[in-house]
């Protein structure tokens, strides 16, 4: 590791991200861009990492060079540390490399103490203001550097106005604030032991701390773990002299956007507050005023501000969030970085900044996360919905989407219902970091307070979700448990649906619709589509499903389930016949009749998918689940078949299992009963035919369930052949088809090499082989899979991505076992985690040719496929 | 393959095996001893495979050769096939490379016609035994190669004695026969649809492709299947000049042993009959006359016959199993082999064997198969039980072990009640080969009719299996389904009682007990243990368990299962208690109640192993097994507890699972309630404590079910390790003690090289690693398990021989993997393949340091590991 923990801005650039964090880098290129930054230095992410070796304790080398850049700073400023005529004032802010908004901690006005704020008095001409920013420099550290609760001082503030008969902070005169001052410094030393540490050195150190320590705290650990951030990473932490939006009318502190953060639209949108300091419009604590009102209050500044914008966006390529402070008229920028924003805002900018010449596509492509696409692709509220609901409040359209559930008023709550099954919307007066397990629990959020730049609006457009904030009609109380808008008051039995493109909220449960994709979208996907070389296909089991796959671009369907088929009300009597057959016979006959319909289904799937490939899968539940429950049921369905309800029973009690999952299913059911098997087999080929009749040369798959081993494989594999080759006979025609299996069983992997000499084509069932690779029933893994996230002992669910090194493990063995002896195997995976980024990438390595998903995932599979096709190829 | 199908008895050798079959190897190496045989070739088992491609015909160049053979061996007989004169006639007999008894087909007379049968006559001087040799060709032709029912013959025969009103067949004259003969050749015509051959060389085209036809008989697959022998061996045909035993009183043909084939007694065994032909005697027919006998009968042909089996002995350094003829006073040996014994014969004959200097001790301990120990180490009939119960009945001591059950009369009787879980004896008039599957699933077997080396006898043998045959005094009713004997009619609902070692049957249900091993076996034992180097272990929960497994030479517990404790009548009320607890307090107190009797369960249980190693596994079932199912108990439960029996029935809700094998057990349950994982490493710990302080040095192994990533044992570890800090600071003392885990689920093994890292050893639980790695329930797959079988979709039950392709590549992976990051790992089984001896073998051979296995396969195991080692230093 460097011996030099430490870089003034000069002396780094955008490119440093990793050892400056994102903030330092940034801070770096704008003071090389010649852009207003106060000057300061930077400590960096390797100093985070010893400060945890050294047991969260700084060290002496670390010391000397601190000492050494203060001297710089003092010397730069000319002014000095605890000086009694211009003392030199400096925020302590963290800064990782990867931006985290809301989680790591900031102290402003650092290097205040009893002697300096004389001198600040003095310097500035401006005893109240040295004395509020004394007051605001204690609570902060307080809260921040030693984690004393801030209510603590927000009482005595509170006290101090009624005291005065005032209202606001800035009724308070300078004496006043002198008082609180030292009443402030009470309650320190009552709560912390000791005195306020007045030596501003020792205050710095103090800062310094606790930013590092912040990098460990639960929110920032819950954050990262949420965003595939690494742990070892580390913050760094940015020490910049002060500037003050808080001198009065002509100063101010703002956030803005280069560009439209929910929409993408390209034109400067964010928020500012006169006479206040940065965390003010952050905190949503006053309503802020938009920025293009700044063009009227300080024409010279916003037009500088808007060039500034403009200089950091080419520069960047890309949108930028900016953090701004105005001191008497004069612009600081005090943080750049790439705006977060939403799928939509996101693929409208990636578009235009093509199109402005600033990016070339495949750059957009990699701009793009797949993950936030899923804010694009979800429902909103039908256009007769909404004609024919009232809004009960409108707030901001925070984040875009529709969303409904039952009112839920606490974050526990929310994570609690949510769950258990239940679709909530989380309602906060404003909601901050520890809400942020109920807001990724949530279906929407909305809150009372706060701007588009609040907690909520940030983080909910950061995750895709919708968001309704600053819905100020609403009263919520969390102690009572209620909502109240006007008259009415709400409880968390009520539903509520939230718009959050047009901010509106609604009383009830209102009907939603699929996303429409269009303009920019189209245009988007398009260049995503030139770069990807791995197919996506869907997973569809009836014409719906297909239709709309096909809108969202699939390319096949690679998984088919037939048993979905089996369940409509005119095919389960005759599959419950089939079940209850006592012979061959009888159970061929209900076999006949179900042959048409499921011919009918093929047919249809097949006219709708026109020559893209269908996998179609036969038979894999249990029979146990065709058959009824109830005691009703049962006699009528004996009534209807004309047998002893006791017989249903018997077979009913006689298909029970003790792990279904592991038992009597897939094609073992074909081992047993192949003509079911063979009935199938005649369906989708009898299907095809016509389909080729018709014009449209389908090759259908035939996709086998549950293979563990060669020879019970090929036993299926023969009887499909053999029965396809009657249907050629029969129809004196013949058409290409494939058969293949899952794998979904570890053996199956195992033995690949085998499997594949009798087999067209692979594909992965994740779902299946991840739960025999962990040994984890999913349907029981409630009982402690929650438990074992919370502590961590896994990293991320295997259900949801694909675990790369158990059962990544087995798919690679499959994978290079198959294709040694078979290298014409068709590779696919068909499991849930087929629409999930990460894992679509790690098998596109792997070297799979197809994913298959849920029709709503097809555009995320797409660019991530995409992505990885560019990032093997940047390489 | 070769070009030559056809070897002369003096081109082989018995290194020729695989070739020739073991029959014409030894008839070769007879031959060339210079021993009587008579003369004739053997067909390869490369014909056999060859046929089975020719898609089961024969080809020319095999014809040829066939025919240049015969031509040999008209010369040296001097006899011309179908010769009026001096006709040569031949017998035709199966001989695979491994003896397979019953299972192949003998022809015998083979040349026999119209023309050859007067020859035969006017050489012999003996019309009626020419006419009886054709007769008898004609039956056994139709039979064995035509596949026509013999009993159309057998019933002409009947109606032949009763018209002539005589009893025995001897008793027909030579026009009787004549009659007979054409009474056959017309039924032959009449059944087959075409005239008996008459022409030689087609009879014998017919008997060898009947003989390569039988290699693929349903009897003979299933006698492979069960005696681990390949299917693509193939089997030898041995053609060879006919003698005959039919030819007079001074005629006749036996069976014998060099040594007793049940007790391994060195003294001649087997019987013989005066006058008949060699089929007469194995099929036990008429009953036959001892073997000691004969030296009354015929000196010098018993000092012939006596003076050649010892030759034989030392010649093949082992017992022999000999089928001989004698001609007219001539001797003849008509095939020899190792003969199969009894466990007790084979330990008996490799220890007489060494100690006589024919073997030396490697040798000795790689006759003896280490399945066939199973038939020593079944229990016996007390002393108690046989001086108090009066037989009912007594036949011969055909293989030895006690048996009980209910009476079954039929094979597929006996094989569904068994498979229902029911015990049952297979009581037959006598048994054939189609009875195979039924005395496979019996207890034990009884025959009315046969001798020592009837099928049922030589059967029950190789099996191990306790078996009675030729009990005269019980007369078998199959139709009635009732067994007589005297005055008392038994049905399938009476249960009896056999004595294998004694010949006894008796009514009702007698005690059994252990089997004493001493004398030989110990010996043999001694010899097992001086060449093996991996550790048998047992898997034992309780003190008796312990015992008796120390009693079979067991070198420590491989797995000692708690949670058997937890169900002692004593205990399972706090063990409930502690599940329905509400919260942590309740818990612990129930906890602390258990505490005191599980450590003295591990202490009683390492008082009685001494400084042998004790693997303790950490409760592992699911908690819902804990709980009571039926109302009423649940009533009780609850009253006791002070609960409302809602709690019970809500909790017994709670902790059910839709896939147990798949849930919330083994360390999963450590990390939700560690405090169950503290009590039990408290408890083994302060037991081993306390037997330090007894002066006995136990280290203790605490072995952690159901790991499946190394973070999750890393946290049941910690929590382990850390209460056992606290226990060696409590008592002020520390001991060594080791950690590790079962690898029983896929990933485990996957990730077994960071597993590897925080444990002192693996053992793989092989039987849940089956389930995963198939994905198959081994509760579940009753219905359709046997039909794999059946179908050979499965070569053998994984769940009763390893899988060593799917589940040994895990294993082969795990070892691997583990070694790779701590090269001091210990690898142990404790899955119920730890006591199969091929699974042993190959485990020896991935580098397992020991198999831990139940008590009663402790020697089985033993003597598998001490081959694999000779065997290994022998390659």
């Amino acid at each position: 590791m460097a011996d030099k923990f430490v870089y003034n801005f000069n002396e780094g650039n955008k490119e440093m991200r990793a050892l400056l964090g994102g903030k330092g880098a940034n801070l770096a290129e704008m003071t090389n861009l010649g852009i207003p930054v106060p000057y300061g230095f930077t400590i960096t992410t390797e100093a985070c990492t010893r400060f945890y070796q050294e047991d969260k304790a700084l060290w002496e080398s670390l010391n000397e060079e601190v000492t050494n850049h203060i001297k710089d700073l003092e010397a730069a400023n000319e002014k000095t540390f605890g000086s009694t005529e211009d003392p030199l004032l400096v925020s302590v802010r963290s800064g990782a490399p990867i931006s985290m908004p809301g989680m790591m901690d900031t102290i402003l006005n650092l290097g205040l103490n009893d002697q300096a704020v004389i001198g600040l008095a003095k310097k500035t001409d401006n005893e109240r203001f040295a004395y509020d920013s004394y007051r605001r420099f204690i609570q902060m550290f307080a809260d921040v550097a030693m984690e004393l609760d801030k209510n603590n001082f927000e009482k005595l503030l509170t006290a101090k106005k009624k005291a005065k008969g005032v209202e606001l902070d800035t009724e308070l005169d300078s004496n006043d604030l002198k008082e609180l001052v030292e009443e402030y410094k009470e309650k320190y030393k009552e709560l912390k032991g000791e005195a306020f540490p007045q030596e501003p050195r020792e205050q710095l150190d103090l800062a310094i701390s606790a930013v590092f320590r912040s990098w460990g705290n639960e929110r920032a650990i819950l954050y990262r773990k949420l965003n595939d951030i690494d742990d070892a990473m580390g913050t760094a932490v940015n020490v910049q002299t002060m500037v003050y939006g808080n001198m009065g009318d002509t100063s101010g502190t703002g956030v803005a956007f280069s560009r439209n953060p929910a929409t993408g639209e390209n034109q400067l949108f964010g928020e500012y507050l006169i006479n206040a300091q940065g965390e003010d419009v952050v905190a949503g604590v006053r309503t802020p005023q938009e920025i293009h009102t700044l063009e009227k209050a300080m024409p010279e500044v916003y037009e500088q501000f808007a060039a500034t914008a403009k200089k950091l966006e080419d520069h960047y390529q890309d949108m930028q969030d900016m953090e701004f402070t105005i001191q008497e008229g004069k612009l600081f920028l005090l943080q750049t970085r790439n705006g977060k924003r939403t799928a939509q805002a996101a693929v409208q900018v990636a578009v235009d900044l093509v199109n402005e010449g600033l990016l070339d596509k495949k750059e957009a492509v990699l701009r793009v996360n797949p993950k936030d696409l899923d804010g694009l692709l979800h429902p909103t509220f039908t256009n007769k919905a909404k004609d024919t609901n009232e809004a009960a409040a409108t707030g901001l359209a925070a984040s875009p989407g529709a969303a409904v559930g039952k009112i839920s008023f606490t974050a526990k709550d929310a994570a609690k219902r949510a769950s258990e099954g239940e679709a909530v919307i989380l309602v906060r007066e404003e909601t901050s970091p520890e809400d942020l397990e109920g807001m990724v629990s949530a279906q929407g959020i909305l809150t009372a307070r706060g701007g588009m730049t609040s907690h909520a609006a940030v983080v909910a457009r950061g995750m895709g979700k919708c968001c309704v904030s600053g819905a100020s009609d609403i009263h919520v109380d969390e102690d009572e448990g209620t909502m109240r808008i006007g008259e009415n008051i709400y409880t968390k039995e009520d539903t509520i649906s939230i718009d959050g493109s047009t901010g509106k909220v609604y009383i009830g449960n209102l009907e939603t619709q699929s996303p429409q994709l269009e303009g920019n979208f189209e245009t988007f996907m398009g260049w995503v589509d030139e770069y990807r070389d791995m197919k996506i296909r869907t997973n569809a089991d009836t014409p719906r499903d297909v239709k709309q796959a096909l809108e969202f671009g699939a390319e096949g369907i690679g998984l088919c389930r037939t048993e979905h088929m089996f369940f409509k009300e005119d095919r389960i009597f005759q599959v419950r016949k089939m079940i209850l057959a006592a012979d061959l016979e009888t159970r061929e006959a209900a076999l006949d009749k179900i042959l048409p319909m499921q011919e009918d289904d093929f047919y249809q799937i097949y006219s709708l998918m026109g020559e893209r490939p269908v996998t179609v899968r036969l038979l894999d539940p249990p029979l146990h689940e065709f058959l009824p429950r109830g005691e009703a049921e049962i006699k009528d369905l004996a009534h209807d078949l004309g047998i002893e309800p006791n017989r249903v029973r018997e077979r009913i009690a006689e298909l029970q299992e003790v792990n279904p999952m592991l038992g009597f299913r897939g094609l073992r059911l074909g081992v047993r009963y192949p003509e079911i098997s063979r009935m199938q087999a005649r369906a989708i080929i009898q299907a095809a035919i016509h389909c080729h009749e018709d014009g449209i040369k389908v090759i259908p798959e035939i996709m086998i369930p549950l293979s563990n081993d060669v020879h019970e494989l090929k036993y299926v594999i023969d009887e499909v052949n053999d029965e396809i080759e009657k249907v050629f006979e029969e129809k004196g025609t013949k058409i290409d088809y494939l058969v293949g299996t899952m794998i979904e069983i570890p053996r199956a992997a195992i033995t690949a090499d085998e499997i594949a000499q009798i087999t067209d084509f692979f594909s992965f069932g994740t779902n299946d082989l991840t739960q025999m690779t962990f040994g984890l029933s999913r349907d029981d893994a409630g009982k402690f899979l929650p438990l074992y996230l919370e502590k961590e002992i896994y990293e991320k669910d295997p259900f949801q991505v694909l675990d790369q090194k158990g059962v990544g493990f087995l798919v690679e063995t499959a994978v290079e076992k198959g294709l040694s002896t078979n290298k014409d195997l068709h590779l696919g995976i068909c499991g849930e985690h087929g629409g999930e980024p990460n894992t679509v990438k790690y098998l596109y390595n792997v070297g799979l040719d197809y994913a298959s998903c849920s029709p709503f995932r097809v555009p995320i599979a797409k660019l991530a496929a995409a992505q990885a096709a560019i990032e093997k190829e940047n390489k």
